[in-house]
């Protein structure tokens, strides 16, 4: 089985290394001996680990997604384009592909190669596309196929979960642990990709598909990034028994509706996603059926996503031989609901006048929108104080309108943080 | 696709209600219609929910996995006959089989008749059999088996976990909470199988198949149960940071061998595994290029555990379809690893007498077998004193000769608790 690697970063490296040092017990599973039959790179002069051989080594990437001998393509370019013509080729001509891009897959394009491949009969795979080594693709396509899932909520950044972990645990602020993420090489040097949830959105866009059976694209996702919890937010968090998280959630909503999302939430801390710690990815599941799942694991990082390539390679190969393919359903496109009209509980921190009067005016424009009010603390002294509210649940529409009043308040100095709450009552 | 169903119990019963609500939905992943042809049951008068269709009841099982209008058969008596003579039957007229049946698979007829379904190339698949809803089997056999993996380590027994969770949260004592679980129909009236740590251990040998590919009966486990802990191993557990549970552990040892065993474990708070509550279950897998996964979800249950029967259903239907079969791949025998030979930090808890010299006595015993001691506390007062020792890591047939010197020295009163502790240093 001659396999074409495209790509040799961290992931095509660490792929090459794994088919080499582990080619006997692979040609067991994979019923074939999986042969690297050529490696396209940008540069052919870049330093490399020594075990890439330099001999399959190539800048012409088209040249080998078009060769006649080559049975299967793993794209590990990452971004939009050339992978996305190449992959485009390589299902065309019938070969199967298997791809860690979820930009490519979250985008418009991914729709119409999943239509391409089940045109051709021909499997894509991306198993290393969401949350890394974690085999959570393969679950939901064929273990919970049968299932009726309500809810998906995942951590899928690990940048971001370290970053939110260190605040938790340190009581630090986000800017010096976005440096230490930085300087320890887990964040970029430009790191919006990652803080400001963009990442975290193609990946719930790859899972409403996954999970859901509708096509949604990155761009359709409702997105926040991290850049605006405080210490003070992750402090409140913490001694109100919550832990923060960055979640990437899909959830029905109704009959017909689909949530796709990114956002901060407080999760409680007894609540399996609090656990998950530093740079590690989960995704917890709820069904009709099974009830809860979690998958937890390493999300990034050059040999956990290879593991994960590595399965794909070998439902692949074992697909070809038998003539058969991977399910792929019919998928159906998503009535998104509006983010005015969806419903949670919510932490909202306000920075007022402490002076009599005030509790009763804030008070009065969360009721004037029906927002209903779990529980309020004040802190303070000075020349302000702070009052921390947690809400029932409410429409975040009312939430916003309650917002738009409590800005134009005189007492109210500064609307601090705002964040739902997952599993509030 | 006609599906006969043996045994109607909860799994069964929410099994039928599964294929009758969702069955549009299924027919759409399976490729096929599920059509139940039939449910084989004790007594037919015994009382069942009203969505089990009478008329489908029989008692001849025989009958109805000889019909041979069957395609697929789902085994949910449970035990090891008459459902292994089922299954057999089935098999050898080449018709998959379906089963939740550990007990069966666990034994030394289920090396036999995964043999069989290889020779007949027809599917044996027990998703079902460990963890419940948890998708480990198919994770381990098809996204997990490129990769080495070094160890597996899960809590398998909700009734056990449930036991220890309240033990540690609410420091009360074992029969009180057995009481309790009794009362919540959380444990068996007759409990040893869970308590024991039979059930695990029929769980261990399955895993010692999936994730390793050796065959390994039940009666080859090493086990240990959870009557003999104290609340007081649970406080010093607490207050030492760790918590007790009970674990199902598979790992490699040296280049051939293999350690299957179950037993009480203290496992640091931090641990993933730690943070699994009550009645649920997890997987924490170690893979060489994977790192670390942990697969967590509802290990029981009628309908979670009909949810994973409904995975296996819809892969065994595509797969008829396309004549082919699940990964199956051969099975080793396994070098086993002898009980003294495998090495932890241990956690020991001894009663002596409140004297002088005593500490010395004691220490001297671990010197003498080369077990090094990490810590030493003492509580103590009245009558006598408690000493609870942690070790470094150290071979167990070496603490085990400790233990029996300790025994005989005339100052210990009595040895308290013995636990491994995982990931000690």
């Amino acid at each position: 089985m001659r396999v074409a690697v495209l790509g040799c970063g961290n992931v095509g490296s660490a792929l090459v290394g794994i088919l080499q040092s582990r080619a006997d017990a692979l040609a067991v599973q994979s019923g074939a001996r999986l042969v690297i039959a050529g490696i396209a790179v940008h540069d052919l002069d870049a330093p490399r680990p020594a075990h890439v051989p330099r001999e399959l080594l190539t800048t012409d990437a088209a040249a080998l997604v078009a060769d006649e001998s080559v049975d299967i393509v793993v794209e590990l370019i990452g971004g939009l384009e050339p992978a996305g013509a190449l992959v485009r080729t390589a299902l065309d001509a019938g070969r199967p592909v298997v791809t860690a891009n979820k930009a490519l897959l979250a985008s418009h394009d991914g729709v119409a190669l999943r239509t391409l491949a089940r045109e051709r009969s021909v499997d894509l795979l991306y198993e290393a596309a969401v949350a890394g080594a974690i085999p959570l693709v393969r679950a939901l396509r064929e273990s919970l196929t049968g299932e009726r899932i309500h809810r998906v909520m995942g951590i899928v950044n690990g940048t971001t979960n370290f970053i939110l972990t260190k605040m938790g645990e340190q009581g630090a602020d986000y800017p010096s642990v976005l440096a230490e993420a930085q300087a320890l090489g887990l964040a970029e040097r430009d790191p919006t990709a990652d803080v400001e949830g963009f990442d975290a959105a193609a990946k719930a866009a790859i899972l409403a598909g996954v999970a859901f059976g509708y096509d949604v694209s990155d761009d359709a996702v409702l997105r926040e990034g991290i850049t605006g919890i405080s210490a003070d937010d992750v402090d409140f968090a913490k001694r109100a028994g919550y832990v923060i998280k960055l979640l990437a959630i899909v959830e029905r909503s109704g009959d017909e509706g689909l949530s796709v999302r990114v956002h901060p939430a407080l999760v409680p801390a007894a609540h399996p996603l609090a656990g998950v710690r530093d740079a590690f990815n989960a995704v917890f599941i709820e069904g009709e059926a099974a009830g809860e799942l979690m998958l937890y694991g390493q999300g990034a990082g050059g040999l956990p996503t290879a593991s994960a390539v590595v399965g794909d390679l070998i439902d692949a190969s074992r697909n070809l031989a038998a003539h058969t393919t991977a399910p792929a359903p019919d998928r159906q496109p998503a009535h998104l609901v509006p983010e005015a009209d969806l419903v949670a509980g919510f932490y909202i921190s306000l920075d007022v006048a402490d002076r009599p009067g005030v509790l009763g005016a804030v008070t009065t424009a969360f009721g004037a929108h029906g927002v209903s009010i779990r529980s309020v603390e004040q802190e303070g002294g000075g020349t302000g104080a702070r009052l921390v509210f947690v809400t029932h649940r409410a429409r975040e529409g009312d939430v916003r309108a309650t917002l738009t009043d409590l800005g134009g308040l005189d007492v109210v100095e500064r609307i601090g943080g705002v964040m739902r709450i997952v599993g509030a009552a």
